[in-house]
């Protein structure tokens, strides 16, 4: 089973925006197409399908209360295959080998997890949580197209979003498999582990403004170069990122404006990434990368705007779920190790709709959002099966 | 005489390879009409005048060894009025109002200094020189043209540059007027300055490369994140560039690699520019910088990699002609204030046939190649006149 499920994550990869590599940017061309090669095996499972108005790919089998099970096939630039792709397609591979179950299943893949397109991101599971804030539609990328715009030519219908919220009566809760994304099961040399928590996160994008000018003319002392502004702001974020053990702070896109060798940069734009498992030791790293960037504006004399972009709480995986997949996890003859996630998810957007739960597969180095991705088919199929184990013990009366 | 030169520069810039602005690419059809206008100007002036087998325009008065006066008439894409042009057309003006003179002049329309057509520039000053290379008319510009096909469509003749040397026993030097570019004059609340050299420039691209990964999931401590390497490079070039006066360094355009809110950046890329008019302290900032790139790769474990693109030396503009042209400012109860210049002028390739000056005009906001370059009446008269007075005083024998 495991050598089907990476021949189609390596087919799925294939499917890109840019040639000699993967990035699958939310409503895309490549998007498109991923939507329907994921319809077909879902189809082969024997899932029902559709694409919904936020465009997820929606697959469903049985009647009753529903299981949500899913993850995301959008991509970062550049990105590796397993990252939301194996959550996905190991959905899929564990409800067909589980045969029938004594409640219903709702398999989605969601578009738009990574956040790289437009301002805002988890569109799709928020559309599901019924928390999709409609704003969002007016959100431009970086070729001035909303997200309206792009939903519409993917063949979206933004009025139609609201009716995609779930009735939390209706679901008995989310699962989601994942990669690790980080180093703690290859250190222990588990091949599955159990999430406890999401950390919270905080994005925010910056501009600096100072004078453009000619590189060769304009004297040191009497410039206003916004990327050496910037440097120093990019340097106090990792200082406050290094402050404590749990907390990452990033940044991790900057562009600069000319943008020639011959001028002093003017204006240049970057992102913040702040994570922290506890939510007031965030918001503490966030003040203090606002004060830092305040001083630093006034003492080089630029112009400094800052617009938080995404703030999102600390989200705990606990109760039934999370002890029935650790139960899984036993039942195939491994330790649970329970570990919180450095990463966003879907779920923790899910999370305000049901209760939620997450599985992490063990991957190469701990690294994600590169080509050098991977995992092993041998792990794959110890998710699977830990997966279809969970699916056949669930039982849908009890929660 | 200021309105009538002015005047004259408002002409000039209508004739442009673009609607709505001025571009003038060197032997367009724009620079074709160019030419003719300004001939007619030399012609009122008592100039003798000819078009070159370079494209360069000439215009001669008087006998004996000669002074050469000039700038370029060539322009970059949606440019100022004043760049080169106002050179050219001061030059005249001085020329006609001094009377006669005691040795010839010759004032050169030079044609190709922005360089923004073929791949080589200063095809006119090169070849007054003798140091024009004929390779340079195998280069093409974005339409595949040659310069050789273009100069000959021009009705210049590319068998016959090699000619166009002067020889240098015949020649006084040169003197070219040019707007300040930078924003030094204006600062100092002076009209015209004289410059003491024209900068050298050394130009790098940079790489540095460390590891991309998840920005919430990769600890802080195992990061090797390329931009926070490269923003104390930076800083690092910015400190090096203001430890001594007369240095400039920049670093004008970065991009980073994978270029996303939520990943560690694994590669940047970015350029350096350094400018001194003296090339040992140019060279000394170049080590400066390659020794602190060196220490911040090491010291962050990321992987750097340096290529030189540029290294043009510094031409000195020293000696009698400085003096005279300090003089002359002086007896227009200007205090000559002597600056650098920090970006490239025919005079630099003139400096391998003869000596050379230049004086600077002060230009609002020291900004250059836009339309919103801008200077005004009372300058360009100043100016003027101080060239009108260096020309009256400069006695031909004893060079």
């Amino acid at each position: 089973m495991a050598e089907i499920l990476l021949r189609r994550l390596a087919e799925l990869a294939t499917l890109s925006d840019m040639p000699g590599g993967l990035t699958r940017l939310f409503l895309s061309p490549a998007h498109k197409r991923a939507v329907g090669l994921v319809e077909g095996w879902m189809r082969e499972a024997g899932l029902e399908t559709h694409v919904d108005a936020v465009g997820n790919l929606v697959g469903r089998k049985g009647g009753g209360k529903k299981l949500l099970l899913g993850s995301h096939i959008d991509t970062v630039r550049d990105a590796g295959w397993y990252d939301g792709n194996f959550g996905v397609l190991a959905a899929i591979a564990a409800v067909e080998a589980a045969g029938d179950l004594p409640y219903g299943v709702e398999i989605i893949a969601f578009g738009d997890e990574e956040g790289v397109r437009f301002p805002q991101t988890l569109s799709g599971s928020r559309a599901v949580a019924g928390t999709f804030d409609p704003a969002a539609l007016a959100g431009r990328d970086a070729d001035g197209i909303s997200m309206g715009e792009a939903l519409a030519a993917f063949g979206g219908d933004p009025a139609g979003i609201a009716a995609l919220a779930r009735n939390p009566a209706a679901i008995l809760g989310y699962v989601e498999l994942h990669i690790e994304q980080g180093p703690v099961l290859e250190a222990e040399q588990l091949p599955v582990g159990v999430v406890t928590a999401i950390n919270g996160a905080s994005r925010f994008a910056v501009a600096v403004t100072g004078d453009a000018g000619h590189a060769g003319t304009v004297p040191m002392p009497m410039r206003r170069d916004a990327l050496t502004a910037s440097a120093e702001m990019v340097l106090a974020v990792e200082a406050i990122g290094r402050s404590s053990p749990e907390l990452v702070a990033t940044v991790g896109a900057l562009s600069v404006h000319p943008g020639a060798p011959n001028s002093v940069p003017g204006v240049v734009k970057f992102s913040i990434d702040v994570r922290a498992p506890v939510d007031a030791a965030r918001h503490e790293a966030v003040v203090a990368i606002t004060s830092a960037f305040d001083r630093i504006a006034g003492s080089r004399n630029v112009d400094l705007s800052m617009t938080q972009t995404h703030d999102a709480p600390a989200v705990i995986c606990a109760g039934r779920l999370r002890e029935d997949l650790a139960a899984a996890v036993k039942a195939n003859g491994i330790a649970p190790r329970f570990l919180p996630s450095g990463a966003g998810h879907d779920a923790m957007a899910v999370a305000d709709l049901c209760p939620v739960a997450m599985l992490f597969v063990r991957c190469k180095g701990g690294i994600s959002h590169t080509p050098e991705e991977s995992i092993t088919a041998e792990d794959a199929q110890t998710a699977v099966d830990v997966l279809v184990e969970f699916l056949r013990k669930l039982e849908p009366n009890d929660d």
